[in-house]
């Protein structure tokens, strides 16, 4: 088994892989709503959104941002989203298959500033604004408070996601007016893909209530008044669900600024690292969650399958152009710094051919 | 823990459980194809349509059911929908939601005959058929050979959900005709919830192919798309697809036939055994897969309750006006005749005040 320094899956917990490995319970009773009850209680408290409501889908993060989309959005809205790299361009697609109307600013490689935003803005009325808080396809980690300021400016619905950034970067729901956080199992949270996580603030709960959102197995109406009762419309990931109550506490116990600062830590570390062993990370501002490491002699793709050949190291790959110009490294789930030092010692004797 | 006789989550396989306690492995590479390749031949075998293909998706069953009608169908269909209980209900909601036409088939607590399908299409034209083979609300078993008939008369393109009768119940799309069926991972594959499946024939794949489906997370067309490399559009439930892989090749090994045999063998033992202790079940015929077992004295809730706290064993309460007439003893998972036979006993203990 590969050593992940990927963004997701990431390295999970011990105790985790136990709760895994345990028969799923009959979930349709109060011991289930409890575990779930104290899910919400706890997310609640992690995002700063004491008086909003948890949402929990059986979905890929991409399935919560749609699912966001229809029962927050209508054709009466006109929405920025912020293109900064590929999952801004899902945000796009969502807002294009469902007819929702959108202007997208867009960008590459360059840091996203008020101006910017600004200047997509103009004259017009809009309504939202939908932004990935860190871009994980290239790091960037968008500033939170400029956002949350232009919001303020021009009335916006804030609609974070922050499936790659919880944990590692601020989200603090009550401070920066943010109306949906978006996150999934999978990334900072250490646990199984399949479960994602709506976070309201109870300003767009009243929103939701008004919207006629075509969905019955994402209607948050529905999932809101199932909430009530510990429970969900549909089958839940309840095996998720239930890694998912042990994690939260473990969280809570350790406090959210001690996260972030670990994380914080790590990212440090290792950036510092890879450019004493002549490799860069981009100029833009990063999220701790993810580093994007360019080799000067586009060979990231080559030194990917030797770290897994030879050292059972397994990065995140950027496809396509970048593939070989970039790889990611992960400083999320369970990573110490003595697994972080072995990766930059294995890098280092790859691109010197050792 | 209790002992599950529940419908869904059900008794899991000590195999499963070990790989549900395992890291979960980084999923863009062709170790997690070949995973996918695997579990989708296997799935086609054991479904008869070896000339289709396999969608999987991170959903729960109506997930799965909506992103079928919505893939499969427009506002130019007009579908006949089976409707004999609250499963049967919720295709009818699906519709309803996405504006597609529909007529439903309502009936309670009666046999579903050719003749009252055949009444509800009179003279009109309709192009498709929504059915759960086994409505798991009663655990009614429609006629598929009657329901195959109907289809290729009236040229119906015919959608299954076979949820909870899927290896409990013969489903074999090539023989009856079947364009789409519907699965998920908590029935008798006896897997965590957090996975569906749909199975596409060749035939439908062409409908697919033109029609403009409202959904990005669901867009079958980007599915099939990605599953020619072995790959779902968006991070999928990899832990539970690794957990299939092991599941398909298990039921593949022992034939699917033999499945249905022992699953049957338990069905037919538990039925007799709960008419000797006084007990009954409806005269409808019954899926393989789940008895509802009717109390005289309406006290099915009491019963249920008691089994749990002085048994441990939980069985699936109904819920609303039968919840003290019927409750229902689901035979997939793992079970015995043994652990059937000591679930009888302790009802009967129950039932007589032992």
């Amino acid at each position: 088994m590969s050593h992940l320094f990927t963004i997701g899956p990431v390295e999970m917990f011990p105790e985790t892989l136990e709760l895994g490995g345990k028969q799923v319970p009959y979930f349709r009773n109060d011991e289930f709503s409890e575990v779930v009850f104290s899910v919400c209680d706890g997310l609640k408290r992690l995002l700063f959104n004491e008086n909003g409501e948890i949402i929990l889908l059986t979905s890929s993060g991409t399935g919560a941002m749609e699912a966001t989309v229809l029962n927050c959005f209508s054709k009466e809205d006109k929405l920025i989203v912020i293109e900064g790299g590929s999952f801004g361009h899902r945000f796009a697609q969502i807002c294009e298959v469902h007819d929702i109307p959108y202007k997208s600013v867009k960008f590459e490689n360059e840091t996203l500033t008020k101006d910017m935003i600004e200047e997509a803005i103009g004259d017009e009325k809009f309504t939202g604004l939908l932004v990935n808080l860190d871009e994980t396809s290239n790091g960037q980690l968008y500033d939170i408070e400029m956002l949350s300021q232009v919001c303020c400016e021009h009335d916006l619905v804030f609609v974070v996601d922050a499936i790659s950034a919880f944990l590692a970067d601020e989200i603090n729901m009550d401070k920066y007016g943010i109306d949906a956080v978006i996150l999934s199992s999978q990334k900072a949270l250490s646990l199984a893909p399949g479960l994602s996580i709506v976070s309201l603030s109870e300003k767009m709960l009243k929103r939701v209530e008004v919207i006629d959102s075509k969905t019955l197995y994402f209607d948050f109406k529905n999932h809101l008044k199932n909430a009530e009762r510990g429970q969900t419309p549909f089958t839940p990931a309840v095996r998720i669900i239930i890694e998912l109550e042990n994690m939260v506490k473990r969280l809570e116990k350790k406090g959210i600024d001690n996260i972030i600062k670990e994380t914080n830590e790590l990212a440090v570390y290792f950036r510092k690292r890879i450019k004493e062993i002549g490799l860069d990370y981009p100029t833009y501002p990063l999220s701790n969650a993810v580093t994007p490491v360019i080799f000067p002699d586009e060979n990231a793709d080559v030194i990917y399958q030797k770290l897994i050949d030879e050292y059972g190291f397994t990065v995140n790959p950027n496809g396509g152009d970048l593939g070989k110009k970039m790889f990611r490294v992960s400083h999320v789930g369970k990573h110490s710094i003595d697994d972080i030092e072995e990766l930059v010692v294995a890098i280092s004797n790859l691109i010197n051919n050792k």
